[in-house]
């Protein structure tokens, strides 16, 4: 399916000729995103409202020209990456926060606002949108919603679904939907909404989102704890939920972490040091003051070695310094590199990170762990080198046994990265065919031609 | 479409004779909700075990008998009433909590359990699940999960949607899924389990649910505050919310609500008392402490009149006698009565107040609300008599006129009763044609002879 000049022209009118492009190297710069697989589009478009967009929907179903929606491309699995060619639509025209209703806690945005940017805005005015994917600095909020991201507050806080309470989006057809309230309450028939939230793509074109926002907390506080010894870092951040304490973050480093990132860090790790947890709770001072020393109470009974606590500002990001420095040395450090975002029951944490130990052992592979211990999202890194036919065995061969063992423990293959191309042959394993078959039935209602995003998730 | 006889005697044979019946008097039993409306099912069967409903299910789709399934028959919309007749599903024999995961917070149970009995059981353990309908003493959770419930604590805490981690259900093939997680995070694929969710039974029959749990707050305050006028209590609301405060009930009766209710008190309203707000806060002690002082400081603003607070549980239960008393009293004193449950934006509480008088007025109508201010949830009672054809035709074109006017607010049509069969008619009005077509199609999809709960939502 290419597109044809006709329907170029076509696109052309639509947009005006400058938002469209099918010039190879302005393609390159939409055929990946974070998995580092590249497929070229045939062409890609900018829109600039959501009429347009509808024209657009309304040309391709009739071509059945491939549409692929594509946020910040910073995504995981290859939701944004057009596999089998076809048109992707930017939103990078689309960025505007529309509205900050202060009395109704609510932001109205349109696809293309980079996520950091709603999160400055509201505090700005003292409220507070809590999902924060690592990369919030660069991702857009349509692919937030696309992939149903999540983020290190997920603990306390929930993630993008929790947020959504309303949707534009645009079908094949051409058609504009507008789901969902601007209440906390509406059940006015099937949900829309959360059916949209996290299907990548494949079932409409979102236009604009209406995200539900809190009161920014009185206060934040941060804490790095150090272990020597991964497995009691995994059993404190089981003992601090089941003390009925729900920090807001709880990111974990392993030992294979902590040697990559050290040197970027402007303070020594302990020597005996294995592993790190970053805890932030946040809430009124009293609640913040009384569950730090609760947690510092718990952490001591699980054998930390060493404790280091934010006092302003530049001191969290300092603690942070850490977790935020690893992504960036993996991509450097790692020829190639399978990045999954397993999610297990909190309690089953310190089993999973020895499942991960003797996976990396008996595969003989380089892994790096860290993650979301606070609701029990784990991002195994395995690094490896394509070119080396025996260790791509082995490591794909990891990722077999890592999911194996994950849906044992009844977790999940994906915690908020999605399905998108890398897990598409997995996602049987953890929903079975019946569940996939409902999924194909419900694709073919919205997009009976499959022109949206395919080949992610189950096609 | 009835029941043959040699269908009913599979049935028999599923379940045992004796749980299941066509007799007519314990048909009656199973014929109505608390809308009144009554309509006799064929038979009623009472599964015990999930492999029992697989296999009516599947006898039921093989012979197209319509499948109701119902939870207490409490509902207000008329979700479990069998409007088209055949086959309820009772839930009476499933009522067990199956699991209570102190550890990953959370609750296993089936769909018979009454959710009050998952309070109490939860809260025995120290945690705490946050939905609450009015009805909870009596309404299963299986009922909540089919109408996705709300309740007061909704300001705070959501609806029952937010706290489904996963579900099992079967489908009319008689094939079991078990859609989500046991985790905080999980998108692995579309999101069935919000689909199902206040899907009102029509796409797959839920045989058992897990629910996230919270921590139990440390504290709870309750306070009844007194305007003497509704304006100013809807906007105290409004005040409270753009503060940044966010209590776990914000309850409000109007004049006429606490007319009904006076005589069935045991303190004295004030003598100029128009409006009621029933505030509750939780959380640690501290914050409940400075919160209370704000919100009082807040109504003090808006002319509050008088104000009790609630030291101990024997007077919070006070303070909610006036809110429990009121809803047997409207079913006492109505011959009939339409029970709406409009939601609007927070901000548009007072003007909605207004256009509620406004249509009372002008249709000349007996007319009671109370509600969930803190969420814009307002249950609207409209009083009438049936049998008078001038009152009655003036009783539906007030509910036209408040409907239109809602959405004319940005609110919905129905908060947290669901369509069921009462709002049938008025949901295209808010959603569009649209998505009715989706919805209908993703029926199709799970149910495509239309046998679970005909009559509902859109059919």
């Amino acid at each position: 399916m290419t597109i044809s000049d006709a329907c170029y022209a076509r696109l052309e009118k639509i947009t005006g000729p400058k938002n469209v492009t099918r010039e190879k190297e302005e393609l390159v710069c939409y055929s990946y995103d974070a998995t580092g697989d590249i497929h070229l589009p045939d062409a890609v478009i900018f829109p600039g409202t959501e009429n347009e967009i509808s024209q657009i929907l309304q040309l391709a179903d009739q071509h059945q020209i491939i549409v692929v929606p594509r946020g910040a491309g910073s995504g995981m699995t290859g939701g944004a990456v057009p596999v089998k060619g076809g048109l992707v639509i930017s939103f990078s025209r689309m960025k505007k926060i529309l509205e900050i209703d202060e009395k109704n806690l609510l932001v109205r945005v349109q696809p293309g606002v980079v996520v950091g940017e709603i999160h400055r805005e509201v505090e700005k005015r003292g409220l507070f949108y809590p999902p924060d994917p690592a990369s919030s600095s660069v991702c857009s909020i349509g692919g937030n919603v696309g992939e149903c991201a999540g983020g290190p507050r997920a603990v306390k806080y929930g993630v993008t679904r929790d947020y959504v309470l309303g949707l534009r989006a645009v079908l094949v057809s051409g058609e504009v939907i507008q789901t969902g309230v601007r209440t906390a309450k509406g059940v006015a028939g099937y949900d829309l909404t959360r059916l949209i939230v996290g299907s990548e793509g494949t079932l409409a074109v979102v236009t604009e989102i209406t995200l539900k926002l809190l009161p920014k907390p009185e206060t934040v506080k941060t804490m790095a704890v150090f272990f020597n010894c991964m497995q009691m870092a995994a059993r404190a951040v089981s003992g601090i939920m089941k003390a009925g304490i729900l920090p807001r973050c709880m990111e974990y480093l392993d030992h294979a972490c902590l040697d990559l990132v050290k040197d970027a860090l402007d303070f020594k790790l302990p020597e005996t040091c294995q592993a790190l947890l970053i805890i932030e709770l946040d809430g009124n001072h009293q609640m913040v003051r009384q569950d730090s020393d609760r947690v510092l109470g718990i952490c001591d009974r699980f054998n930390a070695i060493h404790v280091m606590v934010a006092g302003n500002v530049v001191e969290i990001n300092r603690l942070w310094q850490a977790r935020r420095a690893l992504s960036p040395i993996l991509f450097k450090i790692a020829r190639n590199k399978i990045n999954e975002d397993i999610v297990v029951p909190i309690d089953k944490i310190p089993e999973m990170v020895k499942i991960i130990q003797d996976i990396k052992e008996s595969y003989n592979l380089t892994m790096v762990s860290f993650g979301h211990a606070g609701d029990g999202n784990i991002h195994c890194n395995i690094m490896y080198n394509k070119a080396d036919e025996n260790e791509s065995i082995r490591a794909h061969q990891a990722v077999d046994k890592l999911f194996r063992q994950t849906l044992r423990l009844a977790g999940s293959i994906t915690g908020e990265h999605g399905v998108g191309v890398t897990k598409l042959k997995y996602l049987p394993q953890e929903v079975g065919s019946t569940q996939i078959e409902l999924m194909r039935g419900i694709k073919k209602v919205f997009d009976p031609n499959g022109i949206l995003n395919p080949g992610k998730i189950f096609s």
